[in-house]
């Protein structure tokens, strides 16, 4: 069974590493978002490919729920010591991968070549891809101003309530090489329970990715991100209010609309009503043996 | 009294330690080898400049003789697991400076502010200069083929005899800014006991600084880096036997013709002749108090 997620890091990596358990070796493809990434210090950083390659290699820090376990802090410490920007973190060990990948990307390989190779060394059985090889940035409106992305959620401390968001470069990124060969071949089409604006977003604002879920024969599952109309982690519970007027299963079904057959929503989000197909379960991962159950539940509802 | 030292790493910033010891602030400036920068992961690493800062700074390692006391090593051991570079050995705290420092290059910033920049936030009380901002590169022939220095010094061990040394780019470089001017104000020039051929002979191949110390008006005492024939550490006797068919302070003196007026020898290597005064004394340094008082002898010789 070939299978499809796109995601962004966080709770979408948890559920990557929940699908990875339940499916065969080669049958996962995790398309990550990339309207996150940011320069810093001239490295080039993928928060969310990177929380998806360390969480399904089982390498991701599980209580920080970024970055890797087992960290030292002492290179972006130094170089703070040394003039250099400090509001973002990046341990010693998750630099070595932002070293390498930043020197082949400046030789002109594509991210996402570089992400498989990652993969590959790696040892994990699922391929991961960024929605786009291209530049992709995803910003937010405030009543403060406009940020990018990683200015207003780790500068700020996503503090500012959020007006609108736009994803800079969607209107010419390409999806990357191999997307949408597995988008149209999927068995089962995924939404991982990310943030819908600032995760899933990103990626269905490539034209190519958003109109291969369109057009698709397979089911597409979308995973709600709330539980009681609650974010487990991060603001999409105030966005989804301040933007959409609630944060009902029917508030976040309807950001997916004409892109998916069911939303997999928590127990304390029904009895509910939505514009399509609602699965109720216990969404909540708290190791392995969660996520793998969820998986599973939503493997069931995409075959349904 | 102005002093000016032209060095390499290893001996020469001990020597530069003691010669800061010595002297009052804002009393010393040193040039810097940057034959032997070089880049690893896109970082750009000038290992004799940073020697010197980390001596001079406090922060060196005494017992490996480069790099930063109390290091830990997990970025580049995780680049190579991810593929990167393994022949160059770089730490945690050091590998904060290079990415300030790579980062301020590939803004346009020369690499002498962005050094005197560090001079200042680590407080002290000299000012390093590099040799040139332009690219020098130091590469060496051997039995073997040519090899930059870098693939022959760390890569090979140096177990290659050498036959010849080049400094590529030192045609067109230029003194890096303040470097012509220091050394025509200064009131003793001298020379670090640093391989001649590899750290100082870097420096003396910029052709602005070769005339600056020929038209001396002030006394440029030359420290030779042996003891009883021997290299400290390094391969310096074996080239110099190989080269020029000895290892007494004459051979060492006959590398510097017309550019010092006395050589400072180890009792092990007195008696002897040269072409230029011989200043005997103890010349190993094995902590403050030596460094101090080897740096007082060559004060003495400058300004007899």
């Amino acid at each position: 069974m070939k299978v499809v997620l796109l995601s962004g890091g966080g709770g979408g990596a948890r559920f990557a590493r929940g699908l990875q358990a339940a499916l065969s070796p080669g049958e996962l493809t995790v398309v990550g978002n990339v309207g996150d990434d940011l320069e810093i210090l001239g490295l080039h950083v993928s928060p969310d490919l990177d929380s998806l390659l360390y969480a399904l290699a089982g390498l991701i820090d599980d209580e920080r729920g970024w970055g890797r376990a087992d960290e030292t802090w002492n290179a972006l410490a130094t170089a703070a010591a040394w003039g250099g920007e400090r509001w973002f973190r990046l341990g010693d060990r998750d630099l070595g991968l932002h070293l390498v990948r930043t020197h082949r990307l400046r030789d002109g390989e594509p991210l996402s070549a570089i992400t498989e190779d990652f993969c590959k060394r790696a040892g994990i059985a699922a391929r991961i891809l960024p929605a786009t090889d291209d530049r992709l940035r995803t910003s937010v409106s405030t009543p403060a101003g406009p940020f990018t992305f990683q200015e207003w959620f780790v500068g700020r401390g996503h503090a500012d309530e959020v007006d609108g968001v736009a994803y800079e470069g969607a209107g010419e990124a390409r999806p990357a090489s191999g997307v949408l060969e597995e988008l149209d071949r999927a068995d089962a089409l995924l939404l991982a329970p990310s943030n819908p604006f600032l995760s899933v977003g990103p990626i269905l604002a490539v034209e190519g990715i958003r109109a291969a879920i369109e057009r698709r024969r397979a089911r597409c599952i979308a995973m709600s991100p709330l539980v009681g109309g609650k974010a487990v982690t991060g603001p999409l519970d105030r966005m989804l209010s301040r933007m959409t007027g609630g944060t009902t299963p029917r508030h976040v079904a309807e950001l997916y609309a004409g892109l998916i057959d069911a939303l997999v929503i928590d127990e304390a989000d029904a009895p509910a009503e939505a514009p399509v197909e609602l699965v109720v379960t216990r969404t909540r991962m708290s190791g392995p043996e969660s996520e793998r159950r969820l998986a599973q539940v939503a493997l069931e509802a995409a075959c349904a």
